[in-house]
């Protein structure tokens, strides 16, 4: 009675199958929410890998993350209140402080504390303006959430913003690594308005992140490049970067005087829909008010048409039932982020001192 | 490709496992709508235990209940009309007795009847304003519907309501017989108002029904309180009780004067849909017509805030398949009448003729 | 914790135990869409039997038929453009050919072919202002699509129309070919207005097409019968078809003048939703846009009445899992096209020279 009904196995064409490239990673930290979204005391619902949580700050400035969730009667814990060091369930009242232990239950007589009675926690941490979570219950994190690289860099000027698109954090990371797009679908905002010329793509694999470098790019011929550079020849480097399991890092130096580092934490909400925190660090010889005045209308229609894209991609994997990926030497970080992703997954991350490289001609 | 995916066992915080309160008790009588809903000739689509029904009042008044399906083409009879003493299905034209006979096939030469051709029907009773429908086709009901314990008594005034939430039976249940979210869900409008007091609750456990007594309880200190008992510091007796498989009812005596039985028949939709038809009897040193004017609107508060609760409540459910609740002594009822249900569901209800009691204190 | 529970077995009525009229016949031809939907250079996205195709039409005029998905990222190839003999992937800008091919890789180095970079391709066929698709990829059809009787003939008028109902194939076409819903569901405006006349009906069986012939039937006593045979009483000859898998077709002689051919190609979107292309062919003593403009607002009428109670049906069969049919010799050719459909689904027609005879009495 499926309204999509899949048609016999001997006529259909062969479908996605169920291959997929969502790939479960939960020891790892995950950027939750910005800083800013809790406030100074607040209660926050958000999801993290399919998890919902509710975030929490106390009177005292600390952050508590649980299991959305009350262990009495089940109601989303996110609909209640802080109290001094402590968020209360708003149908019962019973209050929980931010290691998730229960410190009262109204109208009893006796003890409010007790294994049963726990809210499930989470460990937290704020830094660079982002609250992290790390969404494995009860286990303690052998890593620290990663750190901007211009932090404490007076030279850089640092911007925060959150995007949503309906994708898998693949296929979200594998567009926001990708050159051969740009030049179709945000033509003439990025790339795509002169003749192509050959250059050469060095890919780099650690085994726990990968890199691809773009040698003897010319300046990007579309607006954001001539704002970027302007009236210069000078050498583009550009790097292309996924770190396990969640960043995507895109780094532009257009001569001595122009440094862009632009690092994208993305937060799978659910298989298809992925939340994106970017932080935006620059150094150029302009003021950064006017690059930030005239970029963000680019970058916000450039996002436009990628989240269009990626909802229609997600959507049709849900039709199809799957992924059926043909690829070429010029994706050159995608199936490379899938292959890094599904090793993590299994928990089987190899980790090499030297990349293994790879190198290849392209037409951009 | 589901949209809230499972985690992987190893690092998801134990979730619902599935369990559920959720108990399907078919043999047994349900309200299916008001009297006056059916009107004097009407047909009417009801659901009943994810059952759809349609129901209809013949010309001579009659009733009938059948599964909402035409046994011809399977269209809803809800969509048909009533001729005579008989529901005429508004596809082919085909036509029903309140038995679920068959009586006429357009078109066709001969005889329209035969068991293949029958609409499947159900026991239906009329009285107390309501319509009560037996869900289990085909059988003959062993007992009859509860029967109002004020009916006929002139001194007792009787409204009826209806209202709808989305929560199971034993979520409805539970909520409408409990006392300690009352001072914090309700803050002002019941309890919660001023210090508690340490009262005794004797709870008696009859196999098919329970209740809970409250000995010593004041006088609740919200509005509803000050208006139901003005000025008084009389002893007030205050009961909640469970009659299986759907009857909560909640009985105040004020002093001498003031008598209150609300009496609440449960109705369940579908697993966490429940329709609550609520028969608030009373008796009061005051206008019957100013009571229900004061009480009416802190009413409609009180059951709106819990409708939301519930509805949070059965969404946190459906997010992590099931429950895992943790109680106490205070909450009195719940568990009880959990399994009170879990055992009719069984079919296997054991009856004590003395009730098994338990006491506690508890802080009100 | 689904919405509508089944209930435990030995209590629910009987439900429809998932039998179901549905029958997936993919070696055929189905009408895909209009030729003027399309345009004179077009893409357009369209669903057959819960396939997601994409057409288009080529700067020479040539129509192709691909799944929508494109090879490389999966996304809908129906958001991409056509570019002189081939459709470009908005995404990537990969460009395929009519029969699939693909023809460039945006940015590779290299030849831009290979079997992993096909875009699926159906056959398409595009005649009497339709354009066919045979859903099955990969495979060389056998037969023709249905060519319209009346093509050519210039004494006919033949207006196409597009219209779409909640129903499957089965329901959609026992609903098109049904005599005795029609004096209910569309009393007034087709029949039900005078007293029923008893008359003979032949139906004859092929194995792969199935007809009723209606013997004596008085011209319908409708509004459409008085407008189509004004003042007449003449004989009227009347047969309903059914072709396999997807054709109805209702044939009208009133007199020697008047003649109506009403041929529908039914097309299954997915299980539960037709998408029914009508070609209304006349010849009439009146002028033929007088006729249009008559019967049109008639046939709006009628189609809206049949597709408000075929949606209710399709809801109810989901409701009940499944159908639950009791038949009269009166549905004359509904429970015949169910067993055509279903043998075509196995690939087990079997076709007779001679069609099998049966013969009843009706009343209308």
């Amino acid at each position: 009675m499926s309204e999509l009904p899949l048609l016999p196995a001997r006529i259909r064409p062969a479908p996605g199958k169920g291959v997929t490239s969502v790939a479960k990673v939960t020891d790892a930290w995950y950027v939750a929410c910005l800083s800013k979204e809790l406030g100074r005391v607040g209660v926050l619902a958000r999801t993290v890998l399919g998890l919902p949580l509710v975030l929490f700050r106390t009177q005292a400035g600390k952050v508590g993350a649980f299991l959305d969730r009350c262990p009495h009667r089940n109601v989303p814990l996110s609909g209640g209140s802080v109290e001094g060091e402590s968020l209360r369930c708003q149908y019962h009242g019973w209050r929980f402080d931010t290691g998730g232990d229960c410190v009262e239950v109204p109208c009893l007589v006796g003890e409010p504390g007790g294994p049963a009675r726990c809210a499930e926690s989470f460990p937290v941490r704020e830094q660079d303006g982002w609250i992290w979570v790390y969404p494995s219950a009860g286990s303690t994190p052998a890593t620290e959430p990663y750190a901007l690289p211009t932090r404490g860099d007076a030279r850089y000027t640092t911007v925060l913003d959150v995007v949503e698109a309906d994708g898998s954090l693949h296929a979200v990371a594998e567009n926001a690594l990708d050159v051969p797009h740009t030049a179709f679908l945000h033509r003439g905002l990025f790339r795509g308005v002169s003749e192509p010329n050959q250059i050469q793509v060095v890919v780099r694999d650690w085994g726990d992140r990968v890199e691809a470098e773009y040698i003897g790019e010319p300046r990007p011929a579309g607006l954001a490049g001539r704002i970027l550079a302007p009236g210069s020849d000078a050498i583009v480097q550009h790097f292309d970067r996924f770190f396990l399991p969640c960043l995507a890092q895109v780094e532009y130096k257009l001569g001595d005087t122009s440094h862009f580092v632009v690092t994208s934490a993305m937060t799978p909400l659910s298989d298809h829909k992925t939340r994106l925190f970017a932080a935006i660090s620059f150094r150029v010889p302009l003021p950064s008010l006017l690059v930030k005045l005239v970029l963000t209308p680019i970058a916000r229609r450039i996002f436009a048409q990628d989240a269009v894209i990626l909802a229609r991609q997600a959507e049709n994997l849900r039709r199809f039932g799957g992924e059926q990926f043909a690829s070429t030497d010029v994706d050159a970080l995608g199936q490379q982020i899938r292959r890094l992703l599904k090793s993590a997954e299994r928990g089987q991350i190899e980790r090499y001192d030297e990349p293994r490289e790879k190198r290849f001609e392209m037409r951009v």
